[in-house]
């Protein structure tokens, strides 16, 4: 029996390798004065922000930019909101990593605010956002966070008294994502394979959490199949087919988590990020095998509760050991018996993904 | 490689046995003037349209209602719209099978548009839709066209000179979709059959389309093994697992045709049903095992180019025959030998879905 939810809402989504080149058109469908938020590096170094600055001009669209160095901090969020507030931005545009957009989700939602972005996150202030925003596109760099699709910025304080917590509201998921795979090709291995390991863990926690549904399961197992086939592949160059499927993958990471939520991985990586300043995606790949054992573990102890869990482990199990998707494709659909080899699974994800 | 696709739009879904209890509330999010449209007959025979209407006069919300009768003509939408237009109808909610659906979200768009809904319609009127429209929430009560996640309204006329085409544009993608499951349980045999089959088709004919992507594969997929598992339970009574399984695959049909299109079965079942009162879903059966080896045999005569469709339908008979979802599974990621059955996929859909 499907228990109930709900999909309140997905970013237009557009596409495909050199659809960058409709970035202007999107823009121009919410205005004529967009915020350009960037990282700071590789946008600049590779000449592609002079091509995107070039071709919003030739649009007739007033731009204005920031920049935004390492994890989204809320002192740059604030600053931004309250250089451009009410000054008629009609559209946030962020063009980089996780880290990018993330930024210009949040400025999106502050300039709609007043106040700190402190007191809007999620466990660390006291006050709840409206939803109003100004419209944010999102033009993912990297195939990770998914952010593109989901409804949350992750803002980071690192630190002794750090955090890394979420502004979270159903209206911040994306007026549009516009994801051209070429844009990852000149991400370095380790970056490319950090963002890998955090779709995938989003993937499965989205897969085997209390509030997966039919439609992210489906989503997930196909995104878990791409990244299976395509991570290495991808982290190792100019391969655009591989880079084209892990965007789509990170992509379809996005909705999961948005839609259908996370697991321990994602709990403790985001305190630890805040704590200590290593990428997010390696600490979800340090964890990953050991928060999967204690899961299964726990699962073992509830007797049949926890069956419907432990089967969905196992078919992700089969599905990376590309040997018997047969448990995968039944596990979402028939009580089936558990055949899972738990060392298999652990050797497979150490083996595949965490090396 | 990924090429291009976008996704421009899905409803927000609320999905769930019971949940028709949440319709109040949902309108209350676009106003409090609604206009209701149902079908002639099963809700009001079943009450539920007492309870419906006494539940948005408890949320204090102004009600409306118009009834169509068959399959939604021209006629009705032009007269209801002109009733209705300027009378600041804040949202229009349609609740009952296809039919009623693609009505209500018809005299939406028309309450913004002047003339007739006939000079809209793709190969009919020479008008383009402006995609103006009065929101819309579409609440099924059968589990069969998916009306309630795609862009377009079918309406017919019956005869000689007949038609059976759509109103389309991107924003015509309803605002909501409410899918109680409970709602389709007095759906009798022969109808839930006949919209199953309707589902069915239209999942595989976005999954071998052209125009496919991840995103539609993955959905269809899942639907399609949960129509494999649950159409002939749905079919026969009050089991509400089965019910709620192909309440998700109709509504997972509707988003993968809107994303990804659809084939010959549907081609001509649109031009069929404007000749003769058929059931849309009956033609679509009576099409499918023909028009699927027809597009074999035109695919094997394509060499390379055929391989990758050829390789899906494997996966689909596969699927089908729940003896082989290795083939599904590595259909979507790999380019894989084809060991299609061509005798074995059409016994399987005699037997299974036509029966």
């Amino acid at each position: 029996m499907i228990a109930p939810f709900d999909v309140p809402r997905l970013p237009k989504l557009v596409f495909g390798a050199g659809l960058l080149a409709r970035l202007p058109e999107l823009v121009r469908g919410f205005g004529d004065k967009a915020l350009l938020v960037t990282g700071s590096r590789s946008l600049t170094s590779s000449r592609r922000l002079d091509a995107i600055l070039a071709g919003l001009k030739a649009a007739s669209i007033e731009v204005h930019h920031a920049s935004v160095s390492g994890e989204p901090a809320p002192a740059f969020v604030d600053a931004t909101a309250a250089q451009f507030r009410g000054q008629g931005v009609s559209v946030v545009v962020a063009v980089g990593g996780g880290s990018a957009v993330d930024a210009g989700k949040a400025v999106s939602a502050m300039l709609a605010e007043d106040g700190s972005v402190v007191e809007y996150l999620e466990g660390v202030g006291k006050r709840k956002p409206s939803g109003s925003k100004v419209p944010f596109i999102a033009v993912p760099t990297t195939a990770g966070t998914g952010s593109e699709a989901t409804k949350n910025a992750v803002l980071s304080r690192v630190g002794p008294d750090g955090f890394k917590r979420s502004l979270r509201h159903d209206r911040y998921v994306p007026d549009a994502a516009l994801i051209d795979p070429e844009l990852a090709l000149t991400c370095p291995p380790d970056v490319s394979g950090a963002c890998g390991v955090d779709a995938f863990t989003q993937l499965l926690e989205a897969y085997v959490c209390v509030r997966a549904n039919p439609f992210t399961d489906s989503l997930a197992l196909g995104a878990m199949a791409l990244v299976r086939d395509h991570l290495l592949p991808a982290c190792t160059g100019q391969d655009l087919k591989a880079r084209s499927a892990m965007a789509y993958a990170a992509y379809a990471s996005g909705v999961c988590l948005a839609n259908a939520g996370l697991g321990v991985i994602h709990g403790l990586a985001g305190t630890i990020g805040g704590w200590y300043p290593i990428p997010h995606g390696v600490i979800c790949a340090a964890l990953a095998t050991r928060a999967i054992a204690a899961n299964i573990k726990a699962l073992r102890a509830c007797g049949d509760q926890g069956r419907p869990a432990l089967t969905k482990y196992a078919g992700v199990g089969a599905l990376l050991a590309g040997s018997d998707p047969n448990d995968l494709e039944v596990s979402t659909l028939k009580e089936n018996p558990v055949k899972l080899d738990q060392e298999a699974l652990r050797g497979i994800l150490v083996s595949r993904i965490v090396e």
